[in-house]
């Protein structure tokens, strides 16, 4: 009896000691993130180059905590205790210890095969490729940023070799950093249909006329812009006890503390819609982060379970709600009664037809709802073939474009607005961007499942009545957080594995509503 | 010759490893302090119970680097080194290497004696004694407060006995940890002629009519509170690339880089000078922080040398320059310009007095400029007396309400305004308000030095022109950072000791005339 307890008594001093090394962790990244989003949103410019190695500090602090020997011994003595007895269970009350250890384990497995000394060289190379990076796409010239891209895409290859890569592809081994039992065979058979089919989409809807949207583009005023912005955030339900918005260059969400989600946003004078629409997307991911389970703070499970997942929930809330029909039968009176000059007679399905105007070009992060996805894809073969070696970095803009050319009919005027525009690449974020799409594809297939679940969701809309939406959300997916992979979230949640077809639905009954097909 | 150079190379790497393990903890000490600030100006309500917990994790780990035993090991490698090899000091250029030493080996010998258990109780016992002294103030009731006052007493009375007090009283032990070399006698040797002269002064003016201030107490519009006070701090010279001025319940500046020194301010509606006046207040601390040679950044040495070298910087801003008719000379124009109905007819003699009122009242941080020092030599007489034992801390209250009677001819209402109106000592800051009266001292006796050297100083406060002036502190004074000890500061600077002599011929001349003695 004795025995027993002891040794019972001992495993639960590892557990303890455990999630609070976890949670010790937990509390440097936050600090980090803090650094960061301080950099974006309140830094005064002559502390940017002391701030880089404060940032480099912290993240280093993180990084040697999570490969601690100490963590390796307790993850193995623990796991040898799986499944786990009822006296631990019961300890920990709420708590998925089985799937906390299982989480922790793969972060450090993953983070103890990088050497320290690659992981600072990398950092490095990154600085200086995102500096050539900023440069070279400010002077349209792809050739100076190609030997840092040669670089990055050779980081990237050692990264995922140190990692090992257990399904066909080295680029798979990237993949699953950021969307976990996702790799090259099961995107593509969910991309390439979908390319398919937006592709045919997108010509029908080209030859239709454009709506007009020319009362969008008169001056808005910036603080007036903010007001509306904070009106609709906070009927969301956003609330200011437990995030802020702020202003940055670019959009982000960031975790500070389980009540502590801060969004940003950008103003643009003559578009109104740009920085709303960003608030709310970045609104989405914040709810997910703040419906984390109680249960779940300060551990390594208080995350979004991947990036997928984190845009299917940001993505839902800007587009799938944000621009549909019911949910801008309220606001649209507010909009006008905020902007009643600039709006002039516009009525309310001109307005809603403005919201949603579908004009593929060159630019991901402008893009509307249907050309999206074809962005991505183009990325995502892109980086196989610069992975399996089809294709060099000098070959790339040539490639990039004729891609653009056959996926959405546009041309780039300059590898600025092509291969250039994005960030991801100079900082050697190879992998992430499959993500963006993977969102719109998992929003619809929560989306339509909620709508079984929740009768009238559209008559919830027209009343400005989140409260469902939010709860339902939060019991399916948010409260969860990292305790449950997205291809075993997808499947609990919805009864099907990932699927184009929700989203496929969804785009064809809007716009052929919209544009008449 | 080998053999040397081998010598040499160890050292020099000895000496780089220690400045680097310097470096990596001031960057964890600045995060650290902008957990700090974030909370003070922008973290959301629900956040402050997790962010107490981020910010123990980061100050326990800058002092676990700071008790590194590495770092005790090179500092006694280096230290037999001195004076120190020609090439080492070659090496490091303008780097003062013997300071250097000498502060980080202080820094450590205190950081050690201090075991790591200790420090968690302190700071455990510490938020509840400060949640205490909120309630209790709120509530006006010290008995509440007095068990957690007994408490901090003993851990700091703890913290004393681990140092090691070389001087004759414990109570020195504390006074050196924020003003080194200064103990009891030194600043009684100060602080007790300067409360006879200052009781003094006082009665002579209480016998004199009170200046008209009644137009100061109209409604000023805080938008425009902070324009002027952004104008006068952009006319100083406060560089918004190298900080920020936000808004926070208590003004405090902070250092968050050698280039990121941001302060705070609060407005109230009908005293348009407290917010004002803060903001000059905290930019002289920031002048400070900012002027620091770029040879000690990222060191140990790049702070300010003591609290009470920091306090005549902000003192000298705030009182000696901002308080002065040379100064409002220019300013009181644009005042009148901001707040053209509000100041009516009120003439710049009138506007003067009215800045430089001289009334004795209970709170010490709403202290004119003679009776301040006596609310500060108030509080280091019950420190030494509750060190000494002396006191009791029941019997507290009625002490201080006798002291203030007597000292100030003030009767407090309640313990409120009396012995619970400060932080400190609900934090266990004991020793630190001694500083405040000293910088008094240390600013009048560096400004007539000042003016000794730089010929006409009214006329540059005339014209706006502050330049010469913050030369004249940068290079005697701010650039040294915490290279010079305090005591050695101010007789390398005057060529005196510390003394009241400048500060007391400072008030009798300005309230002379003012009052017309």
């Amino acid at each position: 009896m004795n025995n027993y307890k002891s040794s019972v008594d001992c495993i639960d001093d590892c557990f303890e000691r455990l999630r609070a090394l976890d949670r010790e962790r937990m509390h440097i990244s936050r600090a980090a993130a803090l650094l960061q989003w301080d950099e974006e949103c309140c830094l005064p410019s002559d502390g940017v180059e002391e701030r880089a190695e404060q940032r480099a500090v912290l993240e280093g602090l993180a990084h040697e905590k999570l490969i601690a020997a100490e963590i390796g011994q307790l993850l193995d003595k623990l796991s040898g205790e799986l499944p786990l007895n009822g006296a631990l269970q019961n300890a920990s009350g709420e708590f998925p210890i089985a799937d906390f250890l299982r989480v922790l384990r793969r972060d450090y497995d993953k983070a103890v095969k990088i050497p320290a000394d690659f992981v600072r060289e990398c950092a490095k190379a990154e600085s200086l490729s995102q500096a050539a990076w900023v440069t070279a796409r400010k002077q349209k010239d792809f050739a100076a940023f190609a030997p840092h891209l040669e670089k990055m895409i050779g980081f990237a290859k050692q990264k995922a070799e140190l990692w090992g890569w257990e399904k066909t592809h080295l680029y798979d081994g990237l993949l699953d950093f950021f969307e976990p039992s996702l790799g090259v065979k099961e995107i593509t058979a969910v991309f390439d249909p979908l390319r398919e089919h937006l592709q045919q989409f997108l010509k029908k809807i080209a030859a239709k006329p454009k709506p007009d949207d020319s009362f969008l583009h008169y001056n808005y005023e910036i603080p007036k812009q903010e007001a509306f912005c904070r009106e609709i955030l906070t009927g969301l339900g956003y609330n200011n006890k437990r995030g802020r918005l702020d202003i940055s260059t670019h959009p982000f969400t960031t975790t500070l503390g389980s009540s502590d989600v801060r969004i940003t946003t950008r103003y643009a004078l003559s578009d109104p819609l740009s920085g709303l629409f960003s608030v709310i997307h970045e609104s989405g991911h914040a709810f997910y982060e703040l419906g984390i389970g109680s249960a779940l703070r300060y551990s390594s499970l208080a995350e979004g379970t991947s990036m997928g997942i984190h845009e299917s929930q940001s993505r839902l809330w800007e587009n799938v709600i944000g621009r549909s029909r019911a949910f801008w039968k309220p606001w649209f009176p507010r909009f006008k009664e905020h902007f009643p000059a600039e709006i002039g007679g516009t009525d309310f399905e001109c307005f809603y037809r403005a919201v949603n105007t579908v004009v593929p070009g060159p630019i991901r992060v402008e893009a509307d709802e249907v050309s999206y996805s074809l962005h991505i894809i183009l990325r995502f073969e892109l980086e196989q073939m610069l992975f399996s070696e089809v294709l060099t970095v000098n070959e790339l803009p040539k490639v990039w474009n004729a891609k653009m050319k056959d996926y959405l009919d546009v041309e780039c005027a300059d590898d600025a607005e092509g291969v250039l525009q994005d960030v991801h690449w100079s900082m050697g974020a190879f992998g992430y961007f499959p993500s963006y799409a993977l969102g719109n594809l998992y929003g619809l297939q929560f989306w339509d499942k909620l709508k079984e679940d929740i009768v009238d969701v559209d008559g919830l809309l027209e009343r400005q009545d989140y409260g469902m939406i939010h709860s339902w959300l939060r019991d399916n997916i948010h409260r969860k957080g990292r305790s449950v992979d997205p291809a075993v979230l997808i499947k609990e949640v919805t009864g099907r594995s990932l699927s184009t077809e929700s989203f496929f639905r969804y785009i064809e009954q809007k716009y052929t509503e919209i544009y008449g097909l």
